[in-house]
This record gives C-alpha cells, structure tokens and sequence, in this order.
C-alpha cells in the first residue's frame, strides 16, 4: 500500500531535480535576493544557502557571479517580457486599459512583497557604476525591449482615438519607463503605492485627446 | 632659509586637522563613495582610506556606521538646499529658468563625474530594503524639502503667468522629482545627458500655457 502510494504520487525530489531544476532554482532565489537588495551586496553564499545548492554545484552551472549575474538580467528580462505580452498585446480591451492593467499588476506585486523588492533592471541601473561594465549593454537592451512594446501600444491608443493624435508615441513610451523607475524607487521608499499612483494618472491623462480640450 | 620658508607657507597638516577638518574630510569621502556605491556595499575601510583618517578616529567623531550614514544623508541634504535655494530662489531671472538652470547645474555635474555618481537620496531610496530603517524618515524628509522648494518655484511661475493656471504646483513639484529620479538612473545606465533632457524638456514643455493652446 505504501509502496503504491508512492508510485502514485510525485516523484521523490531527488529524481526531479536534474541539471534544469536547480539552475531554475538558483535562478529563482538569485532574482529574489538581488531584486531586493542589488547585486553588489547580494553574496553568492545567501544566494546558494536559500536555493539549498552546494557552492561546487553552482559552478557547475555559471562560471563566476557575473556570469550568474548576467543570466539573472536575462531570465528577468524575459519574465517581464512575457508580463508586458500578456497585458499590452491582450486585443481584449482598449490599449490604454491594457496599459492601466499592467501597472495595476504591478502594484500588487510590490504590495505582495511589502515595497521591498523594486525593479530589478531599476535597481541595477542606480548600482551601474559599481557593476560588472558587461551588465551595461544588457540593461539597456531590456529598457529598449520595454519601450518598443509600450510604444506599440501607445501606437494603437493613438490609431483607436484613445490618445491625443500630436504625441509621438515612442517618445512617450520612453517617458514612461523614465518616470515609472524613479515611481518604483519612491514607493518603495514610502512604503505605499501612491508614487506609482500620481505618475501613472498623470501619464495617462495626459494622453487623453480630451486633455487638451 | 629653510624655516623661513616653512612659516611663511601653509601650516603643516597636522596643525590644520583639527575635529571640524577631520570630520569634514569623513563626510567628503563618504559622500564621494556613497554618491557612487551606494550604502550597503561601501565599506568603512575604503572610506576612512581616502580620507586618510585611522579606524580608531572614526569612533570619536560617529558611533557606527549607521550613525554615519545618518549624517551623511543629512550632509547631503543641507549641501543640496543650498544649490537648490541658490537656482530656485534666484529673483534675477524667471521662475521656469530659475528650474532650466539647476537642471543644467545637475546635467555638468553628472558629466564631470562620467555618469558614476548620481542622486546619493535616489541611490538610497532604491536600496531602502537592504537599509537600516532610521534612514527612511530622513530620506523622506529631503525629497519633501527638494519638492516643497519646487513648489515654491513652480507656484511663481504660475503667478507671472508663464505656467499654466490649471495646474497644482505641489503636485507638479511631486512629478518632478519622480521623474527626475528616474532620468538619472537612466541617465547612469546610458552615461548620457539624454535622459534627463528628455524628461525635462518634456515636463518644463506642458507647464506652459500655450501647450495647451
């Protein structure tokens, strides 16, 4: 009966957690901690203690922290492109709400973790002149990424009406990553959404053709 | 010849180092390294190294490192009202240059150090989660000064006409400095004015009157 039990039910840890798992694992936690505290004063030892990983295993997988460290810029770099997918490219509803929906998920997640974790393109971007100078370029690419994506939208807004026909877009999109990360930096600062709140109105007033009336 | 020499020179370092000059070197060194590290990852070695000042010295003046921080954050804060007071309270020119001209100051300011120091306030206000909890109020007490002061500026401008009536000059005040926060993180990834030509090109842009023509 035992022993039927167990063939039923998941498998032991040990046979699931092959070579992917504990990257993914490592992954997990290194995100956690740097979107959190940055990645100077992240050390690799918290970062294994948490992910339960022996330090010879992690190199096993990454060659040094920087490595391990561009990857994380990576893996969250595509997490939140598949974020900003799900809510700005959803033909669902109106671009703007789409917009609005995104920032409102945005919101909880910081609530969720009590403002302690920001942004972590944000906050290796601040820390950037103590970082590994190969960070840089990768930074940039995901800011790029976000921008192009939250102009397509603002494009769409402008083509239904939704926004004002005088305002560019991509130039636009880039305010708003601009004044999103100094909004992030704010509210986690104050402990509150309110920062996120104010910019976010604001941004989205403005662009409204009616503003202008 | 040779004492002649001596006395008529600068007194030698010893007799000038008193407690205001020691203390004053700290603060300089600390800001320098913590305008360009942040807190968490500056430690107090490097520090007391460039300020050429003995660990057994340090304790006279601050009690811990946290204490240090703590006058360091105020450092910077009296240091930048004073710039600030210096631009936004000139009567020499109009209110809205007043604000063109210590975004100018910033802009040099952040090219003279090649993009490697930003906002020491902004810096910690990201790190917030990896702080000691006592600097929260403080930081928060001089972004509400820096925003207080804007206020003043911007209520001015609407005065003489040269912003537009609907506008609220504390909230704009608030705008601003999320916006600009974020410009100089940006401005710190992409080791560029560009991003903080843009966000104050656009905000000092929809203050005016006629934007809305």
């Amino acid at each position: 009966m035992e022993s039927l039990k167990r063939k039923r039910g998941r498998p032991p840890r040990a046979d699931r957690s092959g070579y992917e798992d504990t990257r993914q694992r490592l992954i997990r936690e290194g995100l956690a901690v740097l979107t959190e505290r940055g990645y100077s004063y992240s050390g690799l030892d918290g970062i294994l203690r948490r992910a339960q990983v022996p330090k010879g295993s992690f190199y096993y997988y990454f060659s040094n922290k920087e490595d391990f460290g561009r990857e994380l810029i990576q893996a969250y770099g595509r997490y939140f492109e598949a974020k900003l997918e799900g809510y700005l490219d959803a033909g669902d509803r109106p671009p703007l709400a789409r917009l609005e929906a995104f920032i409102e998920d945005a919101k909880a997640g910081m609530r969720r973790f009590e403002f302690r974790r920001g942004c972590l393109i944000g906050n290796l971007g601040q820390e950037m002149a103590a970082l590994p100078e190969s960070f840089r370029a990768l930074l940039q690419q995901v800011f790029r990424d976000w921008e192009a994506r939250t102009a397509r939208c603002l494009a769409e807004a402008q083509a239904s009406g939704e926004m004002a026909a005088g305002l560019d877009p991509e130039a636009m999109a880039r305010l708003f990553w601009i004044g999103w990360e100094g909004a992030v930096l704010r509210a986690k600062l104050d402990q509150s959404t309110e920062p996120l709140d104010a910019f976010a109105r604001d941004f989205l007033l403005r662009l409204r053709p009616q503003s202008l009336a």
